[in-house]
């Protein structure tokens, strides 16, 4: 079957996909939609994913979306190599950070960076700054778990390296901006503060097929 | 091996487990923790759990938290009956539902039921009624899929049903306090607007085991 992949330049769940797809060397026909022109509520859209939104993923005749679902289901279809484990004890580890990721760290990173992005950081610096201790904790964890393994579960690059790895990209970038700077010292300062993590971002951009998988709009700097 | 499991009676992240354990038929040794008297938070369940959270489940030397993740291990582990699909077609659907739900539904429910047992529904009535608006929309949603199947995805009786029944019930009991009256009123006539959503939780109410699973604390009508 075809597969074909809706997304969005730069959303950190269709991003989690693209590193999928890659890993399993899958072809898919790619359709980046201009969110900034609502293209993912246009009615063809809408008829794939009522709550218009990325990623969407199709494959014949089958639609999949929310990411870490979309994930699974290649996993399920197309089993090799495996992002979800290999026995009972690993998927449930995965399994448990992606949910610890999503409960603990999520919301803080979307807080942080829509922030950013919407240059509202100055009105609401308090809270972003307990977000950020929120994520220095989380990102603590990560590092622990890094400097032990290659991975951050187990010995391979599994379906949590690619649902926290584009949330870390979105976060420097986002620090990276003029703005942010007394948010950012810390985090930024990241071969000092989190050697493991850094060497894991290295680690996963020098995965083949990382190239396609970068979002096309970050190559213009001009661009949030 | 031997199951151990730590839970909180009325937490409906520890009943999804049990559903679990229920329609696998699984024996476990079974600790109701005292939420009210930080037994969650003891040195024992911080040594499983670090973030001193339940539900936790113990198998053989193996530890899983999460209830997501715990649903899953046990799907993996003793696959008989399936709770995540027998394709990867209908793994990918209930996954995605179950994201959907923890996405769209979950914060809501979350506000709503914190807000009506900390008697805080008057002061906080207008975010409460649009958190009410959505977990109604969400639940028009759900109505329409169990209006033409018996579970809410496909044929069998899955985890995404599990992840979900705990709220509602929930959901219900927080609606059925008498300060929660307004909130509640078109939810709670559940047999006329949600029909298909009420016989579902009588299906779910009648399959065996359930009785064990009903948080123990709610057959004494005065505690919360």
């Amino acid at each position: 079957m075809a597969i074909t992949f809706y997304w969005g330049s730069g959303s950190p769940f269709s991003w989690r996909v693209l590193l999928a797809l890659a890993h399993k060397r899958l072809p898919y026909e790619s359709h980046v939609l201009h969110l900034d022109q609502q293209e993912h509520q246009s009615p063809q859209m809408l008829k794939m994913n009522p709550r218009g939104r990325v990623p969407v993923l199709k494959d014949g005749d089958y639609v999949v979306f929310e990411s870490v679902a979309v994930l699974y289901y290649l996993d399920m279809k197309y089993p090799q190599p495996p992002i979800f484990g290999t026995s009972p004890e690993e998927a449930g580890v995965i399994m448990r950070v992606i949910c610890e990721f999503q409960s603990y760290a999520e919301p803080s990173l979307q807080k942080i960076t829509s922030a950013i992005f919407q240059d509202r950081v100055a009105e609401d610096i308090d809270a972003l700054t307990d977000a950020m201790h929120v994520v220095g904790r989380e990102a603590r964890t990560i590092e622990g778990r890094l400097s032990k393994e290659e991975w951050i579960v187990g010995e391979r690059y599994s379906a949590t390296d690619m649902v926290i790895f584009p949330w870390i990209q979105l976060l420097r970038r986002a620090l990276d901006r003029s703005g942010a700077a007394e948010l950012g010292a810390r985090f930024l300062l990241m071969e000092r503060n989190y050697p493991a993590l850094a060497r894991w971002i290295h680690r996963i951009e020098s995965l083949p097929g990382y190239e396609r998988t970068y979002p096309p709009h970050w190559r213009d700097q001009s661009l949030p």
